[in-house]
């Protein structure tokens, strides 16, 4: 770290750091009238209707600056806003970044944290339009406002499945929160032993899925492409069964889930295997997939039979029945939602 | 304290809490599709143009909980955010909450809190449609983005002030900074005795603009009401002085404002004598009076001159000119911003 350069905010001032922020936002998207700069950005008049969402995000509950590189970082929460657009059948356009900072970081760490911000928005189209950044007594707070349009009809809600839909997740679950297990392992690792490097080669694909998640933004032009509109969505942020207990009581149904239909990928489950965990567990439980959880109408299963990262997973019931997983063997078990943060007390 | 009813978040967890706070937040606005409750808010298309504005407060920079009440906190968090959307001619529509807070904080702490939020978003016409709760580490931090309208060519920036413009401010100056002051002297009084209760009756003006300050929504009407429409426009948040900066390098223009036609209350020069400080150095530097600061046309000066609450204080010059205070004596002194950090400092 030493042969760094290293700029203290202090040098810079508030309005120096405001500054050397904004002109590294251009504004690439049509609809951004005014962006950054002003007492607040302008954005054009559409004939579609426009969406917002919000995350906040702070250190030491939502991420571990000791394995999460700032630029991840950047990506990641910008991605899970941009999650949360998509789960509306909406396309992300525009987003405002707030931090709070210790004045501790230095402005290159800040700026390598809105590379990664501004990567995110590159690769989805979406411009940074504003934001505040201020100082903070201890660690960091980001907190990232999203902005999406949708035409009007095309909005898919949460409380819109019907009995006898098919529930459809896109990707795979539980990679992420393997990725986590993995980082933490290391992070024992190392401290226990500073002089040992973390080993994270042999679950490359795990970490990547924890610390850069991407919104499926492809997942909603497929859909699209092949003139499918989902009868409710949601995005995967606290694990399959939270998110499918949404979807149940926003639309007064029931479902089956079946086990054996969980995507599950390899490495997620030899990781699990090695940690002596239940990969159908970290499936269902595991968060921060940002994997898209939809239903669709019966008649339109041959229209995405074919598509590549779609799994059919179960089916939407009348209300009696409740949120039911269906094991390999039959049994049916109540879901309930751990979430995230009681699966994390289960180490 | 102790006879206070006091419910610990733990009890109800984040779904909980989520459950608890939902069911506070009323849609009234029409423009608000789908408020609380999905992955995102829908609003309604329109044919005006979007702003959209954020700010972050973090407790020990913004707020020091020991003097400021958790109402008034929320009333404020919103304010500051409407007072963005108006600077820039538009009307706030919507708002989002980001809230990190110690699992130390009650739920009643909390509902307080959104109270206020939601007395001003009632008085403003707002709906909240979003937001994300979570804990911190250590303390409070608000994130608020607030989403307005406004009739395209309508909007005011702070780039288009022209020279020969009048430059007007609403309301007074210097009231909310010599309220902190007071607050401050008074907090350290209780410091050195608790059992002397502070003493803020003297000051109630001063006090309350600090802590419950007022988004002027009622200016952006009077001057539509009386057809003004301001050449360029910002509100004061860091100061008189650090504000017209922004107007004079955004618009590349410079400025004569006139020491002697400041508008400052008379609780304000008296509290700036009992503590021994400048009050026009109060009116310039001191932050957060929410005001407006904007320039118009000469010709519109009749149409505003009988306008309570708002002064015209100087005029708009050619860029060479600078920005420059004209002293009752007539002595021209540079206007440099010092904003709110390094005014805190000289204390």
């Amino acid at each position: 770290m030493s042969t760094e350069k290293r700029t203290e905010l202090s040098n810079l001032g508030e309005f120096g750091l405001i500054k050397h922020l904004s002109k590294q936002f251009k504004v690439t998207n049509k609809g951004t009238i005014v962006g950054v700069g002003d007492d607040a950005a302008i954005l054009e008049n559409t004939s579609k209707q426009i969406v917002v969402t919000t995350d906040i995000l702070t250190e030491g509950i939502h991420f571990d600056l000791m394995y999460v590189p700032l630029k991840h970082l950047g990506y990641k929460a910008a991605s899970v806003n941009f999650s949360d657009v998509y789960a509306m059948n909406a396309r992300p356009t525009q987003i405002t970044v707030s931090i709070a900072i210790s004045n501790k970081m230095s402005l290159e760490a800040i700026d390598t944290f809105y590379e990664g911000i501004l990567l995110a928005c590159e690769r989805h189209g979406v411009d940074v339009v504003g934001g505040d950044t201020t100082s903070s007594v201890s660690g960091i707070t980001i907190s990232i406002t999203a902005i999406g349009e949708v035409e009007k009809g095309k909005e898919v809600l949460r409380s819109t499945a019907k009995e006898h839909d098919l529930i459809c997740v896109s990707g795979n679950l539980g990679a992420a929160y393997m990725g986590l297990q993995i980082l933490e392992r290391e992070k024992q690792v190392f401290r226990e032993n500073p002089n040992i490097q973390p080993d994270l080669a042999e679950f490359p694909y795990l970490v990547e899925r924890q610390l850069k998640p991407e919104a499926r933004g492809d997942i909603i032009q497929v859909l699209n492409k092949a003139n499918v509109l989902p009868t409710s969505m949601i995005d995967i942020s606290d694990g399959l069964a939270s998110e499918i207990l949404h979807i149940g009581q926003s639309s007064n149904v029931g479902c089956h889930i079946y086990e054996e239909k969980l995507p599950i990928d390899h490495e997620t489950a030899k990781a699990a295997e090695e940690l002596n965990l239940d990969p159908t567990i970290c499936a269902l439980n595991g968060g921060e997939d940002y994997e898209l959880l939809f239903t669709i109408q019966q008649e339109d299963y041959e229209k995405i039979k074919a598509i590549k990262n779609i799994s059919v997973i179960g089916h939407i019931t009348e209300p009696s029945v409740g949120c039911q997983l269906v094991t390999r063997s039959g049994t049916q078990i109540n879901i309930s939602a751990q979430g995230w943060d009681a699966l994390l007390k289960l180490d």
